[in-house]
């Protein structure tokens, strides 16, 4: 199935090489013909590594795999394959994991608790593992450092575009770089945001200081963008820090500088690069909730709104339907009072204190509305909670590759 | 905008009179050109009135008339409007329920207190309530005992058939009628799944009993459904009791006989009426979820399956992808383990504890697949709590319903 590119698609921005990574995709013919569907990565020694996982109750086994061998704190691989998600394939999912986590222990002479998998694409089927771990010697001998481009092409499913961030952080005046990958873009809400996500530093951090940093960035960026509110099996953001920048030892988080809002900012793009590129997506959404009880408050109203069948299918049609809007705020079980609520779209003001602005200007609305991006402001007038969430629209393009026969 | 009929409606049954209930429909071009909009029913002195409404934050104006009157326990009258909700319409849509009110109960002659009212269609545009009072003395004129199938389609929006079910019951051995009418079918979504549901019967009840029998009925019915996830902010189901019967006095539950049984039938019958004609629906979907820690439990996760966009897609597009309904099962939220767990479709079991059924028989599935209603069943190994749900697929016709301007 070959999808046209997102109208909201990014342009991949120049990827340095990070010390201590190098990385490369190949073909195993999992379940596509013609492109690359396995992903290695090749971390120096005394990587340290974080990551979180989806909070679905039948995660995958590579989920299952992650969670545990993370307690380590260490990773000197990361095996990555795309069309086939090892969710829900009991004994046999276990046996896969642990075959393909052997063969790149093997490649990398490490121990096997120190490669770290993730799987996507369908559920419920078998991973054909032997295909898998057949490519992975020929993979590890083509690794390079300037692998990036292949690698966000090589997790993609119906992803339209690849998916990659970048910037660099100061630690104790030393600059170290901060890249990372992403894939989508269906099957995608809170908690989490995407299906996988690989994010690569050469900096040197101990492993439950980049937890507590990746988990606070998942929380402000990935879970506050939904395309479906279909949360996946598969979700998986994983952070590994390779050490090989060479800066004062970090010993607490003071010591991080500006790593963690350097890091923030690399999940923010990549979680809405997923949403640009969600499945069939035409209209790219930001959902601006003030006046609440809560930030929390905020954030669910931002979401329900985010979630709305009824609002995304109004912006696909371009329409400035804001009575979805105040249906959508309603139902999120949320403290509201109609009648303090104010709505604006692209900046104009539609309705306050629970009804219509008399005589507000429809025409920046309607312009607004052929713009790629949409700008939803909500106001509860309760109290000084602000939230945002990211959505994409509800389109034909969803229906297309979503009831086509097993996408 | 004219609809085609959905493939799964059903067609109206034979509605006999019902002592002490007149009504009928027509024309005040509200926002509709060349069809009936407004539904006007007069009820007999003494009529006892019950009612359930949206748990949305935002309702509106003639939900809370409706919350607010419900307290007296009488009606005398009920008018309803299709095209315009009156909602978020702040000090003009509570003087348009004023107004209409007081039109009514000029016409009926009794406290504007005894007449109810609700109104559906586009949120935030004020009723103009004055074409819709100028209608009711030329309505009231022409209202008949047989004016069911008039009411039935004067209520609707996007419905593409009018609903309507009706029983006899028996309360100390004198027969009763139960007759309701009912309308969708977007917005959908517990609590509660239908916008707007009149109930009639010519038995005698006390107003708490007929409250309790209505609340537990709309528990087990429309709180099953769902068709979009999205909570209106107009649902409103009323009952309503001419006391005309001559049977014995109803002063406990106990007396009623079997008159709850039939009124949630009725309720069953307009709810599925519903989705069968959730917009763009091709296929009705029966979730049915067993070995639940209980029978809320149970419910909850049939509800997170029937909202899961990637299930009804599936099913729209006749993929019988069970690793989808995984997922939905993860994502509810709900005491769930993936080893244990087991998926049905069409009554062929594809999955059990937590992995796919080696060597099922696909043939029946897919022939299921193809049929207009389709039975899913999720055994989740735990307990013995059972709850279904019911829903449509998600199809192009939903978003052509909802992405054009303003339906």
């Amino acid at each position: 199935m070959a999808l046209p590119v997102s109208p909201l698609a990014l342009p991949l921005p120049a990827l340095p090489p990070i010390a201590g990574v190098r990385l490369g995709a190949a073909a195993a013919g999992i379940r596509y013909a013609g492109r690359d569907d396995v992903v290695m990565a090749e971390l120096a020694p005394g990587t340290t590594v974080a990551g979180v996982f989806t909070r679905n109750r039948c995660p995958g086994a590579p989920v299952d795999w992650c969670r545990t061998m993370l307690a380590g704190g260490v990773a000197r691989g990361l095996v990555v394959n795309a069309g086939n998600a090892n969710v829900f394939t009991g004994r046999a999912g276990r046996e896969a994991v642990e075959r393909t986590a052997a063969a790149a222990a093997a490649l990398l002479d490490c121990p096997a608790a120190q490669i770290f998998l993730a799987s996507t694409g369908v559920i419920g089927e078998r991973l054909p593992y032997p295909r898998l771990t057949a490519s992975l010697p020929g993979l590890h001998a083509v690794l390079r450092a300037d692998g990036w481009e292949a690698a966000a092409r090589g997790i993609m499913t119906t992803d339209t575009f690849p998916k990659a961030a970048t910037r660099t952080a100061r630690i104790g005046g030393t600059e170290v770089r901060i890249t990372g990958i992403a894939k989508g873009s269906g099957m995608i809400a809170p908690d989490m945001a995407t299906m996988l996500c690989f994010v690569f530093t050469d900096a040197a951090i101990p492993a439950p200081l980049m937890q507590a940093a990746l988990l606070s960035g998942v929380e402000a960026t990935f879970n506050c963008t939904t395309v479906d509110s279909d949360t996946s099996t598969s979700d998986t953001v994983l952070l590994f820090a390779t050490g090989q920048a060479r800066h004062a030892a970090v010993t607490d988080a003071a010591a991080l500088g500006d790593f963690t809002a350097q890091l923030h900012a690399v999940l923010g793009d990549l979680a809405l690069a997923v949403v640009r590129d969600g499945e069939g997506a035409q209209h790219l959404i930001r959902i601006d909730v003030s006046g609440a009880v809560s930030a929390a408050s905020a954030r669910r109203v931002a979401l329900a709104i985010a979630n709305a069948p009824l609002v995304k299918t109004a912006i696909a049609g371009g329409d400035a339907n804001w009575g979805r809007i105040v249906m959508a705020v309603g139902k999120a079980g949320e403290p509201a009072d109609r009648d303090r609520l104010g709505i604006a779209i692209g900046g104009t003001w539609m309705a306050r204190d629970g009804s219509v602005v008399p005589g507000y200007d429809e025409a920046p609305v309607v312009a607004h509305m052929r713009e790629r991006e949409i700008a939803i402001a909500v106001d509860l007038g309760l109290g000084d909670g602000r939230g945002t969430a990211w959505t994409c629209d509800l389109t034909h393009g969803y229906i297309d590759i979503n009831g086509s026969y097993r996408s």
